[in-house]
């Protein structure tokens, strides 16, 4: 496909998945389950297929000498994929997101408002060279009404097109049209999806923090997802010793490559003499390196920290530490140089926990447990689509609830504007119902 | 003030504003209402200062030759400013946005999660010369927590100069930051205005259609707005005639100027011929001029429209008028020429009403009313920010609520991920609360 912003094969594509979604948007939640329960039988039965083509995307990989972390997230084996299938049937039983009332509401008699939670339309997402992620991402697209345009990582390609057709190829045996799912698989159709702004309702892109920021920046469309997850936790003076080494240890150490784990530790200095050592201590033992101002310097062994470390997301088992002379110094920190994803206090004393959340500008704000905690499936949301950093809800994890709107439904008898208007305006009634 | 992106004044300001929005989101309800009647007070204490510098900007407006209706909007007469200062005691009187909390859920013993309403932040607000709505903004604005960054239109400099002085010198006696509340007055600063990612989390920009989109297009920050109110009216074959005529009438015509007033009407081909004429001429009898498709052409008296009318929001007394041969070809119309905002259906068969309200793409979908109805004070939002087109919430008409945002609460006791992770992984409760 010869793809530029101008592409006539990838408007085309769009047009057709919009008509797509105009119409699943319009069936029944059994109608959305039974194509959800068609795709999972059907990657079941085209298991030796889809594990070929991954095969084959994953020799052509290594040929090229792709990293082992890539690799293993490149490698679509019978269990992950198994368990993949498992997943699509789970979001076949979560709740229905479509038809949801937010707002029933008498504007007078027989003049009934009703918001009503509806499909965004047609979501473009474009994620890492994971081939478990299309199957995950179509089953909530499916789910909550949506089309969507896909685009996979180049290593994944013949995965991707082989899950696709699979997908389609199941569909058309359901109420849902096949042309609500679309892959496209070069990457200068990218940058002709960003400019779609007429039929694409949002973006979310999965990877580095690069790449997301490079999407937010090159389209007008609305995107879902975080450049950064610089989280803090700051350590008070009333804080409890082993409150705080666990949740420190497990904040930056449990998972660091996610978005969730602590950058920073910001430790007051009334207790930084007694804590520090045996943190310090705790987090050596897992791995970590350690890196403080002058003051963090004074009391244990580490490398210096400047400004840039607290700028620094590091995705890795490196934890920067600063000491502050007060709660007011430590919320400060963290309101110049976070990322409004989690930050977290560890305290005994619960108005210090208060101003804490009510001061810190984030999307999560914890008091005496780990940041990792700031996920979809930990918040019980069934499913997670993304963590959003935006302040404009959604705002945090966001789960099927991200991926629906809604329309505003106004059910009359013939009423106009003219007789709520002027000298002898009759009053609106607006009475919830 | 030197103006340009970088301009230090400016990120200056911004900072200060950001500082004090930070303060404000704090406040009790009672601190906020209470600077709300401060500014009420004030405005009342210092009307004829207001009343002088307003009539400077009418004088030297009117020596270049302003055009009556703009007049009319930069003319702040006493009863007008009474007016306004009673809806700010209004404001006072809304229920609280802030703190209420949306999702309280018990993710295990001890474990508690709670999504809580919270302001954005700094809200930039670009608006027409009209020195009321420097007064509306600012007490919304407080009411929500927010600081607010205004530029009004540059005939009212005089007049929101002196507005933001009295504001200001009311507010030094309450608990709000004088700062929270700041004025530009140059065209340049909007640009920098627009630059300050990091600062502004909302614009909010009032007037014409092409500056609105001239402002979506220019920035990354969240913009609250509508770029175009292309609103339709379709007439079912089963549509009754008073209701048609009536409903068609107070549409187009109770404020033509209006977003939500109608530009095209789409007319079923089986009762066109029975109900365009008396349409036509109530319309006529209101001073519209009609243009029509072929077929109205053949039926009415009236001028030829072609694609460029279905295009066209004329915010004036004209009405594009279409003859559709079914239900659906009107829905594909709509969704292909709408903007959607708010649409209408004229019906008495309800199975074609909840087909129209399920396919047509648009903020608002009504039946048997008029789509002037879509307004934040005929819902009973108690006060409108805007209007959104915008496919994610909030959409259609935006009260307060579209000034806040959430933050998730999480408070634990130890707490850490690794005990709900891996092979003996503790299972949650997700029990909500």
């Amino acid at each position: 496909m010869v793809a530029s912003i101008s592409s006539p094969a990838l408007l085309d594509l769009a047009q057709n998945a919009r008509q797509a979604a105009l119409h699943l948007g319009t069936l029944s939640t059994a109608d959305r389950n039974q194509a959800i329960a068609a795709i999972a039988d059907g990657l079941t039965a085209a298991t030796p297929e889809i594990i070929a083509a991954n095969q084959a995307d994953c020799d052509a990989a290594q040929a090229e000498g792709i990293a082992t972390p890539l690799y293993n997230r490149l490698k679509l084996g019978e269990s992950k994929l198994h368990a993949t299938i498992a997943g699509v049937r789970d979001v076949q039983n979560l709740a229905d997101p479509l038809g949801q009332i937010s707002l029933h509401r008498q504007l007078d008699q027989d003049l009934v408002l009703k918001r009503v939670a509806c499909p965004l339309g047609v979501l473009g997402v474009i994620f890492e060279a994971r081939p478990e992620a299309l199957i995950q991402i179509t089953s909530l697209a499916i789910k909550s009404g949506n089309a969507v345009i896909l685009k996979g990582g180049k290593e994944a390609t013949r995965s991707c097109q082989v899950l696709t057709q699979v997908i389609q190829k199941a569909l058309a045996q359901t109420a849902v049209n096949p042309q609500a799912i679309n892959l496209l698989t070069t990457r200068e159709e990218i940058r002709g999806l960003l400019a779609l702004d007429h039929y694409i309702d949002l973006i979310i892109p999965r990877g580095s923090n690069e790449f997301v920021q490079y999407i937010q920046q090159n389209t007008h469309i609305p995107v879902l997802g975080h450049a950064d997850g610089i989280c803090h936790l700051y350590l008070d003076h009333q804080a409890d010793l082993t409150t705080a080494i666990t949740v420190t240890v497990d904040a930056k150490t449990q998972y660091p490559a996610a978005c969730n784990a602590i950058e920073t530790l910001l430790v007051h200095e009334a207790i930084a003499p007694q804590f520090l050592p045996p943190i310090a201590q705790a987090l050596r033992e897992k791995g970590v390196s350690l890196r403080g101002d002058a003051a963090t310097q004074a009391l244990i062994n580490c490398d210096p920290a400047d400004e840039t470390d607290w700028r620094t997301e590091y995705s890795d088992l490196i934890l920067s530490i600063k000491i502050v002379p007060s709660l007011q110094t430590a919320i400060n920190h963290i309101n110049t140089y976070g990322s409004k994803h989690t930050d977290g206090i560890i305290t005994e004393d619960p108005q210090a926990a208060e101003q804490f959340f009510a001061q810190v500008d984030a999307a999560g704000v914890y008091h005496n447990c780990s940041t990792r905690f700031a996920d979809g499936f930990r918040y019980g949301f069934g499913a997670e689509v993304g963590i959003s950093t935006q302040k404009m809800p959604p705002r945090g994890p966001v789960g099927l609830e991200g991926l629906v709107t809604y329309k505003y439904q106004l059910r009359g008898s013939g009423q106009i504007v003219a007789t709520y208007s002027g000298e002898n305006a009759k009053p609106f009634l607006h009475q919830d119902l």
